[in-house]
C-alpha cells in the first residue's frame, strides 16, 4: 500500500513537472508582461476552440525591439535568438489570456514572416527559434505546421514578426 | 402601459440602430458590387461556423485599385484611406454571401499585407484604416486578431491586400 | 432488371471515376513521396475537421527547386507550372497524411507567395497553377478562397511557396 501511494505521489510530481509553467521556470525563461497592441486590434480572439494570436515581434526587456534585416544587420543565429524572444512573447500573451497554460491542447499553425535581404534564403532556421521553444515548452503538442516566408520590411523595422493558432482542450 | 409601450419601442429602435446595415448608412457609405475574382478562386468560403474571405485590394468606385508603394508613391494618410476602401470591398462581399451582416458574430481575424518601400515601417497605421472600419461598422464584435506585414509587391501593385476570418452566430 | 442493374453499374462507375485518385492519373501525374520539413515542424496538423498544411515550393522531382524571382528569372508561365508542381506536392502530402483523398470535403483556403521583383504584379496568374490543379483533381470541392501576394525572397530561394487549409469529411 505504501509503494502505491509513492507510485501515485510520483506520477503526479511527473504531471506536474510537465505543465508549460514548469518547463518555462526549467529553461529559465521569466514571461514578461505582453507588449500593448501596435494598433486597432486584439492580442487573441477565441472562435470555438482556437485562439488566433496577433503578430508579434521580438521585443525585448528593455522594450526595444531587435531590428534589421537578416542577411544584412542580423546572422541567422541572431534571428533564431529574435524567434525564440518572439515566442517567448507569444506565451506571455497566451498565459495573460488563458490563466494556466495547460488549457492548451496544441500549437496549431505558425506563420514566420522574416525581415529580409533579397539574397536571404534561410528563413526557416531563422524561425525555428520559435518553432524549437514551442517544442520545448509544450513537448509534442507543441508541434505545428508552418509557413516562414521573407519580407523586405516589417513594423518598426522588426527582424521578424510571428503569429499562431492554438488548440484549447 | 403607455411608458412600457415607448420604452419597447425606444429598445427596438435602438436595436435597429445597431445593425452593421444601419453603421453603414450613419458612416454615408455604400457598397459597391464586389469586384470579380483576379484568378480561380471564390471570394468567400464557408467552413463550418467560419468564412474565410480572400485577399481583396482597395479597389475604387471607378473600376480602378490604389495602387503604388507605401514609403514612396503613398502617405500613411493615403494608405489609410486605401485600407477603408478595402474593408468597404470586403463588407461588400460579406452583405453578398450572407444578405444580412447581422449574421456574423464576430469579426476573428485580419491579415494586412501593405506594398511597401524597404524603409517603410508604419504598416500598423496603414492597416488601421481597415481595423477601424470594422469596429465602426460592427462595434464591439469588430475587434479582430491581426497580423500586418509589408511586401515588396502585390498584384496590380495595389497598395494594400487584406484577408480576413468571420464567425457566423 | 437488367436496365436497373447497369444503371447502377454506370453509376457506381462514373463515381468512381470521380475519385481525386482517379483524376490524378488521368492528368498522369504521379504523386511523389513528399519532401521533407525544412526545419522544427510538421507537414500537417488537424484541428476538428480542418487540416493545416505547411508551406511547400516546387520541389521537383530530381530534388531542386524551381528557383528564382517571377519578373527576373522566370516568366509567369514557368511560374505558373513551378505553381502547378507544389500543388502536386502538396496533394502528395495529404494523399500520405489521408490514405485516401476522398476523405477530403473541399479545399478551403490557399496562401500564395511568390517570389517578385518589386515590379511585378501578376502574382494571380501564377498562383492560378496551384488552384487550377487543385481544382481539376477535387472538381468543384477543390474551389477555395485565395490570398496571393509577392515576397521580396523565399526560402531557398525557391519561386513560390504555398499553403493550405483542407476540410475533411
Amino acid at each position: 500500500m505504501k509503494i502505491l501511494t509513492i507510485l501515485l505521489l510520483l506520477i503526479s510530481l511527473k504531471a506536474f513537472s510537465q505543465t508549460p509553467e514548469h518547463k518555462l521556470k526549467q529553461l529559465n525563461i521569466n514571461l514578461p508582461e505582453p507588449g500593448q497592441s501596435l494598433g486597432s486590434y486584439l492580442d487573441v480572439v477565441q472562435t470555438g476552440k482556437l485562439l488566433y494570436l496577433s503578430g508579434k515581434g521580438p521585443l525585448k526587456s528593455d522594450g526595444e525591439y531587435v531590428t534589421g534585416k537578416l542577411g544584412k544587420e542580423l546572422t541567422v543565429e541572431q534571428g533564431y535568438q529574435a524567434a525564440r524572444i518572439t515566442a517567448i512573447n507569444q506565451i506571455a500573451v497566451l498565459k495573460k489570456f488563458l490563466g494556466k497554460l495547460s488549457k492548451i491542447r496544441r500549437i496549431v499553425k505558425v506563420n514566420g514572416y522574416v525581415n529580409s535581404e533579397s539574397t536571404f534564403y534561410d528563413q526557416p532556421k531563422v524561425v525555428n527559434g520559435y518553432s524549437d521553444l514551442m517544442i520545448a515548452v509544450f513537448g509534442e503538442p507543441g508541434k505545428h505546421s508552418r509557413t516562414a516566408i521573407g519580407t523586405n520590411t516589417l513594423p518598426f523595422n522588426m527582424s521578424l514578426e510571428v503569429e499562431m493558432i492554438v488548440e484549447l482542450q
